[in-house]
């Protein structure tokens, strides 16, 4: 993302605003955030639109705001868990709910056209001192939590991102002994990578273990993603963290629905059927989208790997929220943390890849999509992000093109381990000899 | 000035510096100010340069804190004395000297040619808390000047400008008893228009009077512009206040060069001359060009109109500074103001224009030159900056070219009023009638 | 008031505050308010009280910032319109409302008596960052206030005080053409006494008259006071601005009770009778203190001498709110200023006082009372402040101690200046023969 | 330390500096810090003395602030490496300089005879913005010590402290891979207790060790005291890492003094012996009181256990200047960092106490001072702080009495393991019958 680009779109987002109201602009640490955040704001008060700047916040805090102060919108400037020479924007409507497709397209558009309208000189916007948006938000959980019933040593992994002044105070509030990792704030992530995969937490699950810590708690570099490490220093299965909010929030809210993206794991079926949930499936990163006036109240859960979204606390990605709602639920017990996910099926699974060049991506899924649904036992086919296939005894296939890099991904999970090595060698037979077919061509097959 | 232009302005300037060291950027009030600094500071770290943000300030306090924080450059976002609806920048070197045209073209060329060069995320500038300016500056004006020793009774008109938490203040703290006008900082300048000239301060003309001050002082709306009013109310001749500045600096500091533009009075010879003073000429605007390393030791005064840089306390127009000296002189004398300016000779002066589409200008130009040079009783011509002819009487003419707008401007002063109507009349006829001979149409003089 | 009384009073706070919960401190910007401030903030820290430090703020922006963040409680480190050298603080509630006697007490008590409850070291209160409280109220005004239907010209006098970036810049952007006088804030009142007397808006005034303004505009040194003065740059009587309020309110808002302290004019009950207002009377400085929770339904306005409170905007007297609201009916009217006064008796009115040790002023006051009560004419006898004898004719004799000085004050009005005269002389005399037969001494009689 | 002392000690500060002058103010993160550091700030301000708020920064950016601003003092708002329920501060000369005993009793002796000089109203301390010292003093050890030869993998643990956003950050830019540990502030402590002793970077070593980094850096929670831990995770004694900077600096800048506290080992005698340096030895934390004008050529290092003062960087203990200097050491070379501890004698040691009630202290001390000298084989007694025997072997026995506790503490350094167990035991059994004798009592001797 370039300067040039974050003044175009905050002429855009201004734009859209009828060079009026007010914007609350927020960044997380990386290098490139401080020229991109000033860039945005100076774009935002010349086209009109008063400006909160509060700085560098994790991406809730930012979305709190925005619904705190009664702003019109967000712009967050993050690129979440990628890696740190990365950059881009996530906006937020004045409930602090992330743009859907739709807000974001008239934003692009007004963009790809150059449509802004300007403001004469004495229209220009004014900077406002932000309020103290992380306490505010540090104090709201706090009342809602409450205090543990018992003390806890949590190690956090704060990934050298934003959370590292609010996760590991929060839970120190709560009550636990707090032991942190990654804790000093550095946009070149110095620690480990900012995603929080298995693969980038094994120095924080030895040090749960060598610790006897009670559990550990890891974020992204924003603090919208949460992973869990249980009380031997085992990495949690995300979507076994899905289904434990799952269960959790339709016990505390009654039976309603519970939003997921195409990609998590069908034991959050097993969960919601037995708390009176039903499960509905979205594509990647749109589970917000579905939070419109109509829909909220009936919706109990929105999810996506990492990503925690609870319509009573706000219409956010909340990874601190979710870490106190978690600590807290394993203060009541008084066993370990992994007894939480007891009754959640921990069928096993593999995410893996094969390279394929993106002129040939759509002839491949085509292919492979046909294949798939000839499968039998194939309960149910999605095809609304790439093709899904769900079988009859739970397991299940997912093919999906990669966005940004030339990749065809498979996910598969079986009920058991020899079903799922089944699964993965039909679904890696499928789409090796599609792409083979597109291309003519030898395709070495790389696993990730 | 577009956002657009800022941003490129600041990676012109990041270029320039090669992508290192650090910049002190400031502006004034002007509705459109914060957008462009905003803009500036996020071009600038995205350059690689670190940025001081000295957030809104007076023009010659950001000068002195580039110098005070021995940064690279310094950026003031600032249309100085222009109307509100303007905006502009000035650059300033490493020692606080305003860019002189050799480095402007530097960065002219850079935007032109779009030839900025990158730098990768981790090589980003990163943003650094400025120190209290403002506080130091005055510090260190207060240990210079000492306090005073008689009371004034000083109004001073800070035309809603960023001098209104320094000049006033600064004044009581030498011993002044201050009545500020015009002091709330507002930049659609509601008071007066912020150029401090005699038409604009009326008001601050009849202050004085009424409430029987011992002299008023008048900035523009970002403090590097010095207007005098005198005891009696009357607005004190600008070139008479240079003339003073001249004769106090060559008596504090030995003989030595007076710089000043090519459009002031002849009055500042008769100065000079009694204390050991040269005066050169040069364009208008660019007085602070000369002062490079070999020249400056030679030099005691650089002036134009309103401005004053006193090299022995820096590279930079500096009224604040002036009006401290100014009072400081007075309260080492018992006489009033007025006494200050005595055996500066008042000979009268006019100001006018004529309308001139820009086309014409230059044939305008070269047949008035022709025609002013071969007048009589000529002493010496000046054709660096329009063209200036010096009668042997000390009267003399200027004619320019406007550079913003579609004008010729004349500049007449006499040795007498009979002399001053004289010269009016020549000028106006050759004037006109250039202008008429250049499009055969009928030109309405029209009097500023 | 020192910094140990200043400590003393945060942590009698405090205690009061069960050593929990928020307090809003801000302050004027007077040479000692700066420590007060910081000790303040210190003592409640140390209390286990968390702090929002609003900085320098008008009291009426202090009142409302601690409704704003639902504070507990709010300190301003203010001395009002007294001289430079004088400190104090007012205390507010959680509404805003300054305390009343019975909170003063408890405060009074806890420090006296030293009882202060203390914390353990890690129940100490933390700073939060305060939210930009000026803008905030500012938008509030704005959109209650709306834009002028005309253009007015008005004069700000800011006495160097907290008001000088919130009522020439509000002001402005209603639509007036401001001229600021005494508008850079400096805490030792360079331009004129903090108290907005008519002696101390003589320039004010003239200044109004010389720029043919609309009207002129004065406060105190932290804005809760307010002088209108007329268009023909006449100060405006306090009282008259009070009875305006009060008729304004009235016919806003319905019939209802009007508070005013014993030392106003009857000119009020004549608006009230007109406008279906009941007044009633409270000590001076006390008005507030009707304001609980069952009478403000039924209160339209508290008031005193410069100081009004409208309960359906805040519980606190707004020196900036009210000039709002009057430039607001005058751009309604076509009329000048004094027209808003029509109707309103103009009776002639003094103050002045005697001196008197403070030993005698007990018998004085007794005897004085004794004598006032017997004279002819009368309809009405206050004695819950000092003594007020009403008369029916609408003239009336308050006679009163002064808390902080060696006085007896007295203020007489007169249904026609012949009657002010016989009023004065009647009181001086019956004062004087006290205050002699109390001392058997020469008592020379000043006039203030 | 109370809120009251802490506005006594400003006060006498203040009186000290002549009611003038500047003073720069921080404090560490302790939950008591901000409270005490907001009413030090009061009572300067109200004695007369303009403050630099530095805010929460490291010990060793406090006295560098000092030195960067020429301020006259600095008060630092800390309990350096103790417990969070203590708290404390430390002054500073305007050189940067931790005030000797001189000046300390000044201090206290204003502050025992409250004899405070006040200041009037118009005289008051004015607050000035801080500069962004943390950034400065980044800056200059960057330019100092260069950029690494080689990558180096490096624990750092913060202590929950003040260096979080120093240390991980600096070692970072030197082109270390920066794993913290314990890196998010809080004033509690949770990570671990302040102290950097073995005891309490247990967790530390580990880590380093599973990790297989290159070293480990500790520091207190101010950031005056480096611990390090080497590449097997093992905790470097204090005093080979005090060796090795005696003979890195006398390496680099010549022959000449090394001061250090009375309980420091006789290996930095080995050290200065090879090197040119002539050690000479102060009380416990007063090594800096040495560094007068006169003295300060002379000297190359002043050092007692974790703290490192090297004069030609700074005359204040420097652990984030010392971590940085030691990691540059080790990038020149290419072995571990224990290499660079080679040629330093290992001699154990013990640090142990007995219980002793204050009053018997005196008694105990010079019974026990009598028997000590009279041991075979001394080389030397020093008397000026407790009392130390030297042995001819290098072994050396310290007894000093706590001045905080009931204790009488024991320092034992042997040549040989079983030298010690015989220093051990031979100075037990004549502390406990010295405390016996002194008590009559059974003493149960309680070893740390």
């Amino acid at each position: 993302m370039t300067e040039r680009f974050a003044l175009d779109l905050a002429r855009a987002m201004s734009t859209m605003l009828a060079n009026d109201g007010q914007v609350v602009v927020g960044s997380d640490y990386r290098t490139t955030s401080a020229e991109l955040r000033a860039t945005v704001l100076g774009g935002l008060l010349g086209g009109g639109v008063d400006v909160v700047d509060a700085g560098i916040v994790p991406t809730p805090v930012l979305a709190f705001g925005v619904r705190a102060v009664g702003a019109n919108a967000g712009i967050m400037v993050t690129a979440s868990h990628n890696p740190p020479e990365d950059n881009g924007v996530k906006c937020y409507s004045h409930e602090g709910r992330e743009y859907i497709p739709e807000e974001e397209q008239i934003l692009e558009q007004f963009i790809a056209w150059r449509k802004f309208t300007d403001v004469t000189w004495d229209r220009m916007g004014t900077q406002i001192v932000a309020p103290d948006f992380v306490d505010e938000y540090a104090q709201l959980i706090l009342r809602r939590v409450g205090s543990l019933r018992r003390k806890l040593k949590v190690v956090v992994d704060c990934a050298n991102g934003t959370t590292y002044n609010l996760t590991p105070l929060i839970l120190s509030k709560l009550g636990c002994e707090v032991i942190s990792v990654n804790a000093h704030p550095d946009g070149r992530f110095p620690g480990r990578p900012a995603e929080p995969s298995p693969e980038n937490l094994v120095t924080a699950c030895n040090f749960v273990r060598s610790l006897k810590a009670d559990l550990g708690i890891a974020h992204d570099g924003d603090g919208d993603r949460l992973a869990v490490i249980d009380e031997k220093g085992r990495y949690v299965n995300n979507d076994t963290v899905l289904a434990f909010f799952a269960r959790l929030l339709l016990a505390e809210n009654g039976p309603g629905r519970i939003i997921t993206s195409v990609d998590t794991s069908s034991r959050i079926y097993v969960v919601a059927r037995s708390s009176g949930g039903k499960v509905e499936r979205t594509r990647l990163g749109k589970t917000h989208a579905v939070l419109d006036e109509e829909n909220r109240k009936s919706i109990r859960l929105c999810c996506e790997p990492w990503k925690i979204i609870d319509p009573t606390w706000g219409f956010w990605g909340d990874a601190v929220y979710a870490a106190c709602r978690l600590v807290q639920s394993l203060g009541q017990t008084k066993g370990p943390v992994s007894s939480l996910f007891r009754g959640i099926p921990e069928n096993p699974q593999k995410r893996f890849f094969f390279r394929c060049p993106d002129e040939s991506k759509d002839i491949v899924m085509a292919k492979v999509s046909q294949e798939l649904t000839r499968q039998k036992d194939v309960n149910e086919v999605w095809t609304f992000d790439g093709v899904r296939v769900n079988f009859h005894d739970e397991s299940w296939i997912l093919v999906r093109k990669s966005g940004t890099e030339g990749k065809i991904r498979i996910y598969c999970e079986g009920r058991t381990p020899r079903r799922l090595k089944q699964l993965i060698s039909k679904s890696s037979s499928l789409v090796t000899s599609a792409i083979k077919s597109a291309h003519k061509s030898n395709v070495r097959p790389t696993q990730n």
